[in-house]
């Protein structure tokens, strides 16, 4: 079993292989993390879980990687004027989401593979193309420039959104590959907040931070450091301002002072942050089939990479080796029945991921700051917290409820929201009206809103 | 002015870009299709209709095209006993489609064309590449294979499905290009009825006739020569019969023996088609952006091909061509502003088609022949007739309002078809009511979906 990319998707791949005894070799291009410094310019924490923590408890590493997070209850939200306000993620204590550094993850996973004898995994060697009617692949080594063929039963592609096997899926026209690949109008670029000097927070840990505005924003999570990893998400062309046009030292400071003043505050190294990080774009992949025959498999990023708004992008990928581990425990008769079965159980999640990660965008860059969706937020934390059984908005049902599919949680999520912001237009609910009340009128509102939708696609049932 | 494709697009816009005074050079690939049978394989006729015939307007040549017209009034269903049914496009006598070669057509737009001094059409040289940056373009003569570079001080790329343009833009990763290609399930092949001895018809000649059997279907639209050509739509790989498996001459019989005996009836050629034409994919492409600064852009199915089903394709190309003269008209500073705005203003339109292409698979293939969805056309085309001015189903929305682009046909024809089939469901309305508590009943229900979605996308207004 061959193995394409040791990122998380890879390195958790070879551990669960490993550990149920296959033979697994893993080509990483990039040189080791644990040894080398690779971070720079990719988003260095990342948000962790209860989809990401299914896959670690499969694993067995749940415990260890509890020591890598730091919780993150809500967001918190920033206004221009500096005042602040946390909305939680769940109305219910014991859900939230954790901030956790790429790097350090993806070490103990590497660790953990490594501990298995079965599992070997070679750094430096990037995947130039995949031979799949051959089941072959072609690597470079980095150091020595040498191209070498490896030869393989069966070969899994967990190499990222640029992926090798993809890219030759598609220029290799032999059979009907349906690919898309959507950029975004905005950009990114990482910035940070330093620790204080005795290595505390200078502002609030256990949140995410964000600061809306409309058409853009900046967010921050918390680093084990004290650090924050700030990340601002801006329109490269469009508005008074844009990537294209904050060219200077001033005009950028200008727009943080305008924007983000309280946030400038905190970033006394915004200029050097900003002219030596790279601006990079934010896009969605998707494509069809994931696998040729039982020769070769897209897994993570490479199958279905997702703009971060959810905070779903590692969770969805690590949720793909669990998926991927269920189909195996069936014992298919042969690699062909199992690559087919985990795409089709899994192909109409990780699309639904994909576009609600898109949904949150505007949510997070706008509508956090509207007074109904707020409304509405309170409205869900109320019935969350009074009916903690009963009650899952969308955030919750994506987040933190690792046994139903995104694709489950996005339709009923959204036809929630649906019900919810209709009935406050309309004046059926009010926040100050009797929960209870509020929570049936929801329910039902909600099966009517899906039954009207099932029967405008397939007749009544 | 430089023109890559001479096919429905590309003849169209030679000719009006002639008209309004431009230099028009145009390469295409194939030979000159008024001199030789370049048909094999390729649908020999398609579906004319209102957004089509308002370019012909703007061309001049309205009755010139109407002399090459079969009308079709409506769609013609066949059961699985032969059993016939006829449903009108439309509950207004004046609105219907055509049915029109592909060829005799593209001959007639050549024609015009090169009656314009400054219009000058060159055959068999295929575009390989184009440099954006430079605004050249790479061709190769398809008898010396020589190979020359054209400049130019625009190009437009009118070159279909497989334009060469958008594979320079895709491969050339100088911009974010967002491009996406999605293949059905399914796929087609081209059979044909032949005319009588007398070069009548055997069938019903102004209807579209449609065999729906839930998972795939067979259609036929009329040739002047009394001939139909027909198409079977089937999966690839799935279901009894498909088209892995349809490897024999027994088992192609067998398969229209049981599924269309009335058409295997007026098909004693059927074998020989089945085996000499090619099975041929279905695809929707999509892209953005479709310029490159003020140099380049793409049009007609080089920047959105769809799927048949909707019979919008060639309408689609040639209301393009309105769309940009309206444009032409603004007299912006420069292409770049033009190419922007017509992007802009049209890119909504042709997403909007595409998607409405796929639900029309659907219809077609298996909602026709179901109850629910025949309530449905029998109270429209109730609605149409009673009240001609005030009412318009989707369809009519789609291809018999021109002056309303395709997205708010789309919006609005969804929302009815949503508030229709959900008050037949919910015995709200039936057939047998009064025609104008019907109509009141609809436009109001239609109206609340449309402003429930609106809710819950971006608040209340």
């Amino acid at each position: 079993m061959l193995i394409i990319g040791a990122g998380l998707c890879g390195s958790l791949l070879a551990l669960r292989l490993g550990q149920r005894g296959y033979n697994v070799t893993v080509y990483e291009m990039r040189p080791d993390l644990r040894k080398t410094d690779i971070s720079a310019g990719r988003s260095i924490n990342l948000a962790f879980s209860d989809r990401g923590n299914k896959a670690m408890k499969l694993v067995g590493i749940e415990d260890k990687v509890k020591d890598l997070c730091i919780p993150m209850n809500g967001r918190m939200i920033h206004d221009k004027e500096g005042n602040t306000f946390l909305s939680n993620y769940s109305g219910r204590d014991y859900e939230y989401i954790n901030s956790i550094s790429r790097g350090d993850l993806n070490a103990l996973l590497l660790d953990e593979a490594e501990k298995h004898e079965n599992v070997t995994i070679h750094f430096n060697k990037k995947c130039k193309s995949v031979d799949f009617e051959n089941t072959t692949a072609l690597f470079q080594d980095y150091h020595t420039k040498n191209e070498f063929i490896e030869d393989a039963d069966c070969i899994i592609a967990t190499d990222g959104a640029g992926s090798a096997l993809r890219k030759s899926y598609y220029l290799g026209k032999k059979f009907l590959f349906s690919f898309s690949q959507d950029y975004l109008t905005h950009g990114y670029k990482e910035l940070s907040i330093l620790p204080t000097e005795n290595g505390g927070y200078k502002t609030y840990k256990n949140a995410l931070h964000i600061w809306p505005r409309g058409d853009f924003m900046v967010i921050a999570l918390p680093n084990l450091d004290g650090s924050f990893t700030v990340t601002l998400f801006l329109s490269y062309d469009e508005g008074e301002y844009n990537f294209n046009n904050l060219t200077t030292p001033e005009i950028v400071t200008e727009f943080f002072q305008k924007e983000f003043p309280d946030a400038l505050e905190l970033m006394p190294n915004l200029i050097e942050d900003f002219f030596e990080n790279p601006t990079a774009p934010l896009g969605t992949v998707k494509c069809s089939p994931w696998h040729y025959k039982g020769n070769t498999l897209l897994m993570g990023d490479s199958a279905h990479a997702i703009v971060p708004f959810y905070g779903q992008g590692m969770n969805a990928s690590f949720e793909d080796v669990v998926e991927f581990d269920k189909v195996l425990n069936q014992n298919l008769d042969n690699w062909e029945a199992t690559f087919e079965t985990y795409e089709k159980n899994r192909k109409k999640d990780t699309d639904a991921i994909a576009d609600l990660a898109i949904d949150n965008f505007h949510e997070m860059k706008d509508h956090v700051g509207q007074a109904i969706f707020q409304e509405k937020r309170k409205i869900e934390m109320m019935l969350e917290k009074e009916f903690p059984e009963d009650y899952s908005s969308k955030y919750s049902l994506v987040t933190f409820n690792e046994d139903i599919g995104y694709r489950e949680a996005m339709l009923k999520g959204r036809a929630q929201d649906k019900a919810i912001l209709n009935m406050l237009a309309d004046g059926i609910i009010s926040i100050s009206d009797d929960p209870k009340d509020i929570l049936d009128k929801v329910k039902t509102e909600t099966e009517a809103i899906l039954e009207d939708d099932r029967v405008a696609k397939f007749g009544p049932s």
